[in-house]
Order: structure tokens, then C-alpha cells, then sequence
């Protein structure tokens, strides 16, 4: 028998449809139902081998599903995860895929505490550190979450069950699993990735067009990033705003020092600053 | 008939040891001498092909070359150059792999002009954007150049014969050849290599070390160049601090934009000023 028997991806772009290419290519699921709002992205998932089949319709999408993994961008994963609990029962296990989740899980407890939903909603959040600035179907990869990590993040009220679900789920697809409370989550990324990506933005935004030909390796890496989506990536920032501006106060406090011991000519201190730098970041590979 | 007679690399390293192993393979050389301070760095360069003989003596190994190529960290170039200088007559052209060039030419033109040198040095600045993280000869690699940009930096003396030669030489290894002067050459590398450098380094030190292991792709882009060789970099921005500092205040302005569009939950401000940002990062490739 397989680990899953339906599962629902609301939002098949680069995630959505890796994580359904993932589970069939492993034959972890009997069924994967692809729900979107785009007719062309089911279809190309439906084609690719995502999806096993496809509708714009939500609620007939999720029906009997065992799991529901929402995989929209950050400001809609509350509005459809709700969306979703209405239509299922607590038979089924709704997870997400978003980059922030301290708001995500707050508003979906203030909406089944006005909905007055007695057990809650079955949710538990994941985040998958396999983003990329490639978006849609047609970049899925089933191999995306290998050796990656997922961070799941437990509220109050889950269930150690369902935790153990999601666990296997991202196991499954070949990730390591890391767990932690959605505050801490957001703390840490603002760390790790959203300030990397204000940063980078800052960068690419501060090299006059008529120099970009004469960067090199250096700059192309640094800026990386800045290709990614300005709505997803406004959503995302907005979405975690007081860990990111606390983030960005470590970052510019460290960007003084090296500043000033530019400007004040101090080659040992500037030379440990980078030396410190370095450390960090050889502690993992190129 | 080769274009080159005997070439004389000072600074077997990584750029030096690519720079003789090019030669030596497109066969466009009779002899590549390299000279260096550590006998293991010279026996590696000569055991992978990167020079034909090793001296550490510069005025031995300098001798009856018709070019000679400085590679050793920006801080001893402009000390080479003139010790090159003297030990060679004019018909050896001089140039260097620097990532810096007004200081050096400075400090090259004062030491001519100081020991009495009639027709001053026949040096001319070249710096290939090839830099890398790796360093020694034994990370040398004949492909280094193929399609990357080379800067040459002809000061007022410089005779146009000697651009040629070395438009000749870097398109020789597969380069393109951009000239420029060494001021222009400082102004515009501080925006797209020195202060890309500082801003990684000052992510990568802003970062927790426990936190590195639950950073991804983007972290990793971003910092990726913290990793390179703290000495050789504060050189390099030493060497260039004054256009480093204004280089700086303009990414700080980005930043500070980025900022406060955070900060004031300005999703439309925000999101342009990532759109800008990802419209200059788009121009390159990934």
C-alpha cells in the first residue's frame, strides 16, 4: 500500500510541481490533484507527470484528499489553507511550502477560532530550503528536495502524529527534516535568506546598467537572488518585516566595521573582519 | 614562428600558473619561466605544465624575456614591476594581473621618475576578470580566460605597439579585451568586484555559525567570494579605499531605500525596488 493515497497541491509553479513530480516518480501516492488558478500551469504540470489530474476548482480538488499541501505564495497560504479546511474533514493533514510562517499560523487560528471550528484546523507548517529564482511547472524537479533541508514547524496544538506524517512525507522525497517553532522559524530565516535577498537586491539595484558587462563571477554570485520574483519576494519580507529590520541591523552593523576600517586605513583589522567572515563561510562547501 | 619568445611569470599562483599553462597549451610560447618566493608553489606549477623552469631569483629567472607578467598580490606588484624593470632593458614589455591599478601605476611612475630611469618602465596594466575563491597552481586551468574580460589600462606614456601586444596575448588565451585607464579601471571595479566583496564578507560574518547549516542556495550565492583569501582582499580594497567608500554609500543608499519600504510596509515601493533590482541582474545570465 502507498504511504499516501490522494494528494492535493494547491499551486503547481516550481515547488508545487516538484513536490507532485516527487511523490509519483517514488510512488509514494496513488492520485495527485493539482489545483491552480492558471489553466496553462496545469496543464504543463498535467503533461510533465506533476499531477496525475487538474482543476481550478478548490474545493472539488481537495474532496477525499488524505493531504492537502498549499503552495501559494505567502500572503495567500492563510486565505487558502482556510479555504481548504472548509472542505475537508480531519481526515486530512494540510501542510504549506511558504518562507515565512509566524503570520501564516496566526491567521489561520484567529480564522477557525471565528469560524468557531471546534478541533482547529489541521495544520502544520513546512518550509522547503530549495527555493530557486526558476518559477513554474516547467522547472519542477523531482530530485529538488534531495539531501535539502525542510524545516516543519509545530504549533501548540499538533498533534506529535502529524508531525510524524509530515516527516515521512519530506523524508520520503529524499530531505533532511529540522523541527521548530514558527517564531523561531521566521527569526532564523530573516538570518538566512531574506536579508541574503535585500542584501543582493541593494547590490544589483546600486551597479549602474552600463557596468553589469564588466562584472564578473563575484558580483554574478553576490546578486544571484535578485532575480527572484519582486511580488513573492515583497510578500515575504512584508510577511516577516520585524525579524527581517532586526536581521538588517546585524548585517549593517557588520558592513560599518569593515567600512571603517576601510576608511581608517587599519590593514590588521580589516584583514580579521574578513578572516572572520571567511570562517563562517567556509564552514560550508562552495 | 610563436608570438612569444620566453615569458617570465612572477607569482605562480592560481592566476600565473592559468596564465603559463595557457600559453604553454595554445602553443604560443617558446619558454615560460615562473618565479616565486615558495619552492613547493614553483615545483607544483612546473610538475602540472604551468611553466617550462623555476627560479627564485627575479633577475635570473626576468632575464632575455621579451614579457613579463606580475601575479603576485596587489601590494607587492608596483615593488615587482620596478625590480623587473631593472633587471630587463626595453625590450622587455612588463604587465601585471593586479585587481587594482591607479596605485600601482603611481607608485611604478614615482619610483621611475626617482631612480632616473630615461624612457621610465614599459609596464602596462592588465586585470582578468578570473578571479576565484581557489588559489595556487594547482587549481591553475589553461580555460581560465576563454570568454572572460580582460581590462588593460594604458597610462599617458604608453605606446601603442604595447597595447596591441597584450590585446594580442589576452585574446591569444580567449579573452576579451576592454582598455580603459587605471582611474576609470578603480572607479568601476570598486562597484562590481571590491565592494560585492565587502557586503559578502559582512553577510557572512553577520551569520550565526549555528545558523549556517540551515542556510541554502541564496546564503550561499551571496557569500560565496567571503571565502577568498582575507590578506590578498584587504589589500585590494585598501589599495582602492576611496572609490570602495564612495562604491559603498550608493549600495548603502539601495539598501536604506529597501529599508524603508520595510520598515513602512510599502508593498508597492518595495516591490519596485526589487523589480529595479532584478532588471540589472537579469542582464547577465545566471
Amino acid at each position: 500500500m502507498k504511504p499516501w493515497n490522494k494528494v492535493a497541491i494547491v499551486g503547481v509553479g516550481l515547488i508545487g510541481g516538484s513536490i507532485g513530480l516527487a511523490l509519483l516518480r517514488r510512488n509514494l501516492v496513488r492520485e495527485v490533484v493539482g489545483i491552480g488558478r492558471s489553466e496553462a500551469n496545469l496543464e504543463t504540470a498535467q503533461r510533465l507527470g506533476a499531477v496525475t489530474s487538474a482543476t481550478t476548482q478548490l474545493p472539488l480538488g481537495v474532496s477525499g484528499a488524505d493531504l492537502v499541501i498549499v503552495c501559494t505564495p505567502v500572503a495567500r497560504i492563510a486565505q487558502d489553507v482556510c479555504q481548504v479546511a472548509q472542505a475537508v474533514g480531519s481526515e486530512c493533514l494540510i501542510t504549506d511550502a511558504g518562507s515565512t510562517k509566524s503570520d501564516i499560523v496566526r491567521e489561520i487560528e484567529s480564522a477557525a477560532s471565528a469560524a468557531g471550528w471546534k478541533s482547529g484546523v489541521r495544520f502544520v507548517g513546512s518550509h522547503p530550503l530549495a527555493g530557486s529564482e526558476k518559477r513554474g511547472p516547467e522547472n519542477a524537479n523531482a530530485e529538488l528536495f534531495v539531501n535539502r533541508t525542510v524545516i516543519v514547524t509545530p504549533a501548540g496544538n499538533t498533534k506529535s502524529t502529524d508531525i510524524e506524517l509530515l516527516r515521512n512525507l519530506w523524508t520520503g522525497l529524499g530531505a533532511k527534516v529540522v523541527e521548530m517553532s514558527p517564531s523561531q522559524h521566521d527569526e532564523i530565516m530573516a538570518t538566512t535568506s531574506h536579508v541574503p535577498h535585500v542584501v543582493a537586491a541593494a547590490m544589483a539595484a546600486a551597479t549602474p546598467s552600463e557596468l553589469v558587462r564588466l562584472t564578473a563571477g563575484g558580483w554574478q554570485d553576490t546578486t544571484r537572488i535578485a532575480g527572484g520574483d519582486p511580488d513573492l519576494w515583497q510578500q515575504i519580507l512584508l510577511s516577516n518585516r520585524d525579524n527581517v529590520l532586526r536581521s538588517l541591523e546585524q548585517f549593517e552593523q557588520r558592513l560599518g566595521s569593515l567600512k571603517q576600517a576601510v576608511k581608517n586605513r587599519q590593514q590588521q583589522a580589516l584583514q580579521e573582519l574578513l578572516m572572520e567572515a571567511k570562517q563562517t563561510r567556509d564552514a560550508v562547501g562552495s
